[in-house]
C-alpha cells in the first residue's frame, strides 16, 4: 500500500524530494548536519506507518471526489472552496502528525501558516482541489521532522 | 447547513430519536430523572456545531461514495469492508467528541465496542457502508451525553 | 528512561502481568492463539516510546502530588476526588492511545468504563489517589492491543 | 472557578490584554475591523469551559511544581528544562484548542513556532519555570482567533 500512497501523492504533484526539503527547513537550524537523506530516511518510515497511508489516501481521494464534482452538496462546494471553518482536512492531518507524539503539532501548525516550498505551490493551484493534500504534505514534513528529533536526542542517529 | 445534516442522517436510517434513546442509556443511572427531551435538546446544540455538521456530512458523503463504487482503489475496498486497521472514521468521530472535552471519549469507546441500539443495527446493515456512520452516531450520543454531563454538574440544568 | 517507568507502575501497583491480562482479555476473540507472550512484548514495545514514558510519568507525579497535598488548589481537591468533569487524564492516556491510531481509542473507551482487572482496582482504591493511573493503564492496554492488531494483520506475527 | 484561572494566569505574568493582543495580531489580517473587545470578550468565553480551566490550572500546577522541586525524578528535571521531546505541554494545549474545532491547531502551532508577544516574553523567562503556561497561553490564544472566525463567518458578530 504504501508504493500506491507514493504514487497518488506523485500523481497529485507532490515528490518526496518536496517533502524532504520541508523537512530539511525544519531542522537544520537544530541539526547543522542534517544530510538530505536522512530526510528521505524519515518520510519513509512516516509513509511506512498504515494510519498515515490511510489518512493520505482518504484525503486525496477526497480532493479527487470534489474535483469530479463528486460528492453531495454542501459538502461539495466546502471542500472545492476549501471554507475557512472546514477543519476536517486539519483532523487527518492531526492522525499524522500525532504517530511521533504531539511535538509535530507546532510544525504543523507553522507550515500550515507559512505554506512553505510545495504546500504554497499546492495552495494556490486553480488546476486541482488541494484543500487536503496540502496538510497532509505538512502533516507528513511535521511526523518526519518528529522522527529526526526523537531520534537525534535518543541518540539512535 | 444543520437542516441539511439532519436530512441526510434520516436519509441514512438515523432519527434522533435513535441517538436520543442511546444518551438516554448512557446517562441514566448517574441522572436518574433524566428526561428524553433534555437529551433531544443536548443532540440539537451538538448539531448545532459547525465542527460536527462538517464531520457528519463528510463520514456520509465517504460512505456514499464508497457505496457507490466512486473512490479510487485501495480506499474503495477499505471502506467498503470497514478493514480493521482503517482508524479514520474513528479520527472523525473524535472531532466530534471533543467538542465537549475529552470525557466524551469513554462513552464513545464503550458505544463503539458494544454496539448500542441503532449503533448495531448500522453496523450489521448488508444494503448499506456504514463505515463511518456508526463512529458518527456514536461521537454524537457521547457529546450529547457529555453535554449533558457539564450542565448537570455545573447546575445548569 | 523506561526502567523508571516499569519502577514507578510497580511502585504504585500495577505490574506489567496486570496489563498484559487486559490485553489478553481484549484481543483473544479475534486472535485465539494470542500467547501471554506476545501481550508483554506489545506492552515493552509502547513503555519503549519516550511520548509514552512522559505521559505515564506525568500522570503519577500528579496522582502522588495529589495524595501528598502538594497541589495549589483548585485543583488539588479536583484531582482528589477525581471530579466528574475533570479530562486532563483522559488527555493524557489518549495521547498514549493514539501511538498506534485511533483503532485504540475504541477499547481504551471500553476499558475505561468496564473498568476490567487491575483498572477496577485502582479506581476503587482508597489507599492511593488514582485519578491519573487508571486511565494509563487503560490506554498502555489499548495500545499494545492496537499495536498486536497491526502486527497480526500486516502478518508480521 | 473562572475567578481562579484568571488569578493564576496573572499571578505567573500573564494579563488578558497580553493575549488579547495575540488574539488581534493573529485575526486583524481577516477582520480589518476587528476590535480588541472583540478579542477580550472570545477570551472570557474560551476561559469560561470547564475543559480550558482544568488545562489551565493543571499545567501551572506542574509549572509550580517543577519551579519548587516538587516532582520526583525524572519527571522534575525534565519539566525544569523544557526538554525538547516533552510533549506533555503540547497535548494540555491541544485540548483547549480543540474546543471550537481544529481550525484553532494552525494558529497554535505558528504562535508556538514564532513566540509571539508574552508567549516569547513566558519563553524567555530565568525566573519562572514556563514550560506549559507558553503553550497554554498560545492555546487560549488560538482558541480565542477560532471562537472570532466562527462567530464572524456564520454571521454572529
Ligand atoms: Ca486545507
Ligand atoms: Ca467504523
Ligand atoms: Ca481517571
Ligand atoms: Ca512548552
Amino acid at each position: 500500500m504504501k508504493d500506491k500512497v507514493k504514487e497518488q501523492l506523485r500523481d497529485r504533484g507532490v515528490e518526496l524530494q518536496d517533502i524532504a526539503d520541508i523537512v530539511h527547513t525544519l531542522q537544520i537550524a537544530y541539526y547543522p548536519d542534517l544530510l538530505m537523506s536522512t530526510c528521505l530516511d524519515a518520510i519513509d518510515a512516516v509513509l511506512e506507518k498504515r494510519e498515515v497511508q490511510y489518512a493520505v489516501l482518504t484525503g486525496i481521494a477526497l480532493d479527487m471526489a470534489a474535483e469530479q464534482g463528486n460528492l453531495p452538496e454542501p459538502i461539495l462546494g466546502t471542500v472545492q472552496i476549501d471554507e475557512p471553518l472546514y477543519g476536517v482536512d486539519e483532523i487527518l492531518a492531526m492522525a499524522i502528525t500525532n504517530i511521533y507524539g504531539t511535538i509535530g503539532i507546532t510544525s504543523f501548525g507553522y507550515l500550515d501558516k507559512m505554506k512553505i516550498g510545495i504546500i504554497g505551490t499546492l495552495d494556490s493551484s486553480k488546476e486541482q482541489v488541494n484543500t487536503f493534500l496540502d496538510d497532509l504534505v505538512a502533516a507528513i514534513a511535521s511526523a518526519s521532522a518528529a522522527k529526526i528529533a526523537h531520534a537525534k536526542e535518543t541518540g539512535l542517529v
